[in-house]
């Protein structure tokens, strides 16, 4: 049913990777703290964990909960290569100051975009009560940076997940008529997604209908679905680890003109944003496309959020599609990035229409990775 | 079906609480980035937003997703008192900045648990750049301490929370029988949680059966259960935003002698450990009590976790049940603290149990908010 986790090869080629990064920042070492981090480079899933990778080693810090499971993978064809696991008895950061203890005059790294003020504090307070010279350095996007291209093993994974999300949308459609309530309807998505082989919902799914589709942000509520209302349907499952993400807007019964102009606009929309991805060309470009078209129906003010996100371990994570922002710098497309392309326009109290796909970015173009219909079906 | 949210005098005492504490620090205001405290102050839910609470007003950053939402809320009931709403064009930080620049020479308490040093660096070179005279202090569960008490709007809904578990673990135990999988297990519960009302699952749903039962953080994969497998089944809703979690261990059909034994073991641990619950004990007693059950079977090593967590809008939150740690003080029970308590035992590769039930604090003991019958069901 699932494919298993990358193999030691795939994990020491990101090793090879980040020790190359860690030699150009002139850095020794980094404290991993990120769970999906952890995961990517030592194919350990969990809450809780640290890893720690230096130029020569790589060490996995867990407490007793994870203890069996990481035996376990250790003696299998997903073994870290390399590493020492570490108990942790109590406290997380206290058995990382006991492992960075032989570091003495060296830099390491914290993730700075994960690592909160009050670890990095306690580490700090404590390293210098016990008379260690360790050097903390902050980096961003250090592991996420590659993590955003994905390895052929990624790819293999998150085309099953994108595909497999057919059969889950058929569900769906078929749950959609007047009389049923949001919250049934999400009830069939999440048991379509368990039936499908994912081992949960990549996030809370949405079903918005009539007004409530006009919030991008709604989730399902109590709210019985009527004839001609527009229904948002946003889900997506996690396979071995990876998120597929899949919005349709569909109609209760016959579509109303106005809500035919709306799905129109924000498909033509889509389809240009998929158009322009290609290597060499940016994040907000790709966001451009689709706001041009958005903005010549006059719906430019109703497109309020960004066009896509990339799509691994996280079911949002780099790279961003969005408008040239201060916070999020626009990003060279490169083969092997996978991200959804989504606008949409949100009319308040009238409704929304969101249409979104998973895309690979390939040597000339893009593979759509999700396959279902994008016309305004009306279901009943 | 759902009982909504708390009304606008909650809030208001909610906020007296917190301004006191302000005024007893000697904080002009709290930066407030944790979701789940932004809703306890505001009602607003939603993964982003930033809420600054200052000893005379309260302002709330959110972007675009989200306008409609509070616009509409803040004409209800459940509206915020004294609420401003600034809106986020583009970067949520850059709108703090600005909405700050009126507080030169002041002290403004970050979330030090929550808030990223990556964050918290480009504040502090932000409000430099723009000559901002502001004093930042590091600030540790400011309002997690006042969510660990529970008002009485929030003990309706826990208790609710938890009341509604009885429907699901029935059907629960109805799925488990020798031939399905651990995950068609996982899709009933996670079914019958919607079905129940609640609006999602408040963590991922574990179905671990046979020698994964011994896996404390096992979730549910493609195993098929066996007869005389020990099965764990952990799950819980989410009711209004307030988690209910309830772990319950079954056998499929007869249960081994071994089994047995294991499963009396934590029952008697869970009981002592319920009984010792009161105002004025500590959870670290309320650790031992279960504790000292289990090594009296000759279990301690067996047990290698806390006893609980607390439950509220997230589903591990203050206080923690657990035995005395560097990085987890021991707290003082107080009445209308609701936690969970689970203690369990695992034997590798053999199976595990864990028993897990919702207690709220009382004057003079506790309430046991879930209702399910702890015996070793034989399923089939």
């Amino acid at each position: 049913m699932t494919l298993g986790p990358p193999g030691s090869d795939v994990l020491a080629a990101r090793h090879a990777r980040v020790r190359g990064a860690l030699e150009a920042s002139g850095l020794d070492g980094l404290i991993v703290t990120t769970p999906a981090n952890i995961r990517y480079l030592a194919n350990h899933i969990g809450t809780a964990g640290t890893l720690l990778v230096t130029r020569t080693d790589i060490q996995l810090l867990v407490d007793f909960r994870y203890k069996e499971a990481v035996v376990s993978r250790q003696a299998s064809a997903a073994a870290c290569p390399g590493l020492t696991v570490r108990d942790v008895p109590d406290s997380y950061d206290e058995a990382l100051v006991d492992a960075t203890m032989a570091w003495q005059g060296k830099a390491l790294g914290i993730e700075a975009g994960h690592l909160t003020v009050a670890r990095q504090q306690w580490l700090i307070r404590t390293w210098e009560s016990r008379g260690a010279n360790i050097t903390v350095r902050s980096t961003e996007r250090f592991i996420e940076r590659f993590r955003a291209v994905k390895d052929d093993a990624e790819i293999t994974v998150l085309r099953q997940a994108a595909q497999r999300l057919t059969a889950v949308a058929k569900q769906a459609f078929d749950a959609v008529r007047p009389g049923t309530t949001e919250r049934e309807v999400a009830a069939v998505i999440e048991t379509a997604l368990r039936r499908a082989g994912y081992e949960r919902p990549a996030f809370d799914t949405i079903v918005a209908s009539g007004p409530n589709s006009a919030l991008p942000h709604y989730r399902a509520g109590d709210r019985t679905l009527h004839r001609s209302d527009l229904v948002v349907l946003d889900f997506g499952g996690v396979l071995d680890g990876y998120c597929s993400d899949l919005t349709r807007t569909v109609s209760v019964g016959q579509p109303s003109p106005e809500a035919v102009r709306l799905h129109r606009a924000v498909r033509d929309a889509q389809a240009a944003a998929i158009e322009a991805v290609k290597p060499g060309m940016t994040t907000t470009d790709v966001d451009a496309a689709a706001r041009q078209v958005l903005v010549a129906h006059g719906l430019g003010e109703a497109f309020g959020h960004g066009t896509g996100h990339g799509l691994g371990l996280d079911v949002h994570e780099d790279p961003r599609v969005s408008k040239p922002r201060s916070d999020v710098p626009p990003v060279r497309l490169e083969r092997g990035m996978v991200f959804t392309i989504e606008p949409g326009a949100y009319l308040p109290g009238f409704g929304g229409v969101r249409i979104e796909d998973d895309v690979l970015v390939t040597e000339t173009g893009c593979e759509v990775l999700t396959s279902v219909p994008r016309d305004l079906r009306g279901c009943e």
